[in-house]
């Protein structure tokens, strides 16, 4: 029979405890949110939405085609110049979401014939890019550049080092400075993830790649997402004015995708005027995830100081880590859950975002459920 | 130099007449629009850009993570099950893309060890979704289920057959009931992609699969998007809820992206109430594209006689294809213009999509432009 399959997988997840499901959340979710990437308190901030509503009403509810064909409204143009020069770049281009820019910058700066070295914690999309580009791929150490180097050093021709900026599981910064300068001796590219950096990081929440100084270089290819800081849904690749004209000529899932609908266009350009206005948004963010994390450590949890906003606390067991996210539920505080096989270590962990919005009796609130419904 | 072999490749571009460039259009363009896949006329339509606004403001700007973790809202449910509904089959899973739904249910349902069949016209999300699937690939003639039946008997083992019902470039439809019959006589699931085919083909605009008596089969796995004749953003699978199930806990563009906005959930929501109080909207979009083929027919032109709304007509050259289109576009009319390497048989085109919301003057009009400028 069709698709006989999958019940026998379906089975063996559920004997593992390893079964996904969806748990459709209410506008008015009495959660206290600590698993969401809304960093800065944005997705649900009036502007934002009002900017999403004001685009639709406008533009309408979709972009209607392909970016080359009808998709490309002068909002989204509006949109791709104020993130070039909010994070001092040439040039962007926004993709119906971060996973489609990754696979964009990935497969067109990885071509036949080209080296793609890769950390081994990158994100799924950045994999799946790698997988995608004709050129060879080479996974080295995580967080590594003697690796990287290493790598580099065994070919000839165009290369490109691929990296997150800072890794989704553990939220642990990439050794930026390192990596770019490991790629100039070789002359290679580097394209770096930075969804967990933008709006985070850097002066006003420009980015890692621009904390590290290599903002606007001219061998650097930032990718992020709208979704995360910026509070709507979307990605971009930012870079070289011919970086970005090479991806709109060559690049699948922007020629072949319909163009990012105006509402969300609309929402990430209302929050990134926001955050411009308020710059210490990307401080307090980082200073959360600094207090979860000393209050938790205090408290005798083990968690990874945070290089931005995620702060990651190991579990005993992937069922361990699934009881405690649950009994944390039940108490009234949503945090992420991370396990097999979302987890290349195989650790189990809860995964916890610190917000720019939340409060000191938040934080507090977060901190006792956390201890009290450790395994 | 880092990205030097782009220039190179920029220079064969200019050469070549092959580049392609951003045109950004304002909110009032003048021209008319036979270039959109808004088959239905509802990405402008009050309605829908009313349930976009009034989602971002109940749901914010963006839906804050992944569907598994904060991002599925009861919203998205209601789009799920109201879509599963109108499309007769047990179950749908939404995504931020065609794109992302395409390549969720190729990796998902071609594993290891299986055979995916792909008809030689497949969209580009299909082929990178065959891409990155773990089973072996093995590309057949287009619309030829002998050549699919063929492809089966030499495989043992799980297998699916991928197509579009509707192939993007000339508007041809696939021939789904003998598809589906030689699957059925392996036991194959089959996947398609009906991007072109729901709100347009079907009673009501249920689609393709629902026309050919396919719709709620065990066997079959239905894609579409929601950026076509829904007017928003968005990517949607419909079938039988264990591979829904299957795909929650297994396709990495379902697991590892950002839920789709909700701005564009309730856009998609609104349309398709819309479209099933007004039901008449799916065959006036064929009737429109009859009209338009009849027309340029009589008037000389080499035009594919449409299976669903795109009408596509030869042009002698990509050279002349993208003149004729920039003249089009001088004369006010918005048209499409595929050509290599979009185009599988290398043969330029224009591409005309016919909107339900066209009326008799308008296409008289656009018959008479692309008469007037034909090369």
């Amino acid at each position: 029979m069709a698709f006989g399959w999958i019940d026998g997988q379906a089975e063996a997840r559920r004997r593992a405890g390893l079964v996904r499901t969806l748990r459709p959340r209410p506008a008015d979710s009495p959660l206290l949110d600590l698993a969401s990437n809304d960093y800065l308190g944005l997705a649900h901030h009036p502007e934002t939405a009002e900017g999403a509503a004001r685009a639709a009403r406008t533009w309408g509810g979709g972009a209607t085609g392909s970016r080359l064909v009808t998709g490309t409204t002068e909002l989204h143009t509006e949109l791709e110049r104020e993130l070039a020069d909010f994070c001092g770049v040439e040039a962007a281009l926004v993709f119906s979401s971060g996973y489609a820019a990754n696979l964009a910058a990935v497969t067109a700066l990885g071509p036949h014939g080209s080296l793609v070295v890769s950390d081994a914690g990158n994100h799924a999309s950045l994999i799946d890019g790698c997988r995608l580009a004709r050129g060879t791929t080479q996974v080295v150490g995580h967080a590594d550049p003697d690796a990287v180097r290493k790598a580099l050093g065994t070919h000839e021709g165009a290369a490109v080092v691929v990296s997150d900026t800072v890794f989704s599981v553990d939220g642990d910064a990439a050794p930026l400075a390192a990596l770019a300068a490991v790629c100039r001796e070789y002359g290679a590219g580097l394209v770096v993830d930075d969804a967990h950096g933008l709006g985070v990081l850097g002066d006003g929440g420009r980015g890692a790649p621009h904390a590290a100084g290599l903002a606007g270089a001219g061998d650097v290819v930032v990718t992020a997402t709208l979704s995360k800081s910026l509070g709507s849904q979307g990605g971009v690749v930012l870079g070289p004015a011919r970086v970005i004209d090479h991806l709109v000529n060559e690049a699948r899932t922007f020629i072949f995708d319909t163009g990012l609908a105006p509402a969300a266009v609309g929402a990430a350009l209302a929050a990134l005027r926001l955050l411009r206005r308020e710059p210490q948004r990307a401080a307090r963010a980082r200073q959360v995830a600094a207090e979860l994390h000393a209050r938790l450590t205090a408290a005798g949890l083990e968690a990874v100081r945070p290089d931005a906003a995620v702060v990651s606390v190991r579990a005993p067991s992937p069922e361990q880590a699934v009881r405690w996210a649950a009994d944390c539920r039940t108490a009234g505080l949503a945090v992420g859950c991370f396990r097999p096989p979302s987890v290349p270590d195989g650790i189990s962990r809860l995964r916890l975002t610190a917000r720019a919005d939340l409060s000191g009796a938040e934080i507090e609130r977060a901190v006792r459920v956390i201890g009290e419904t450790r395994p």
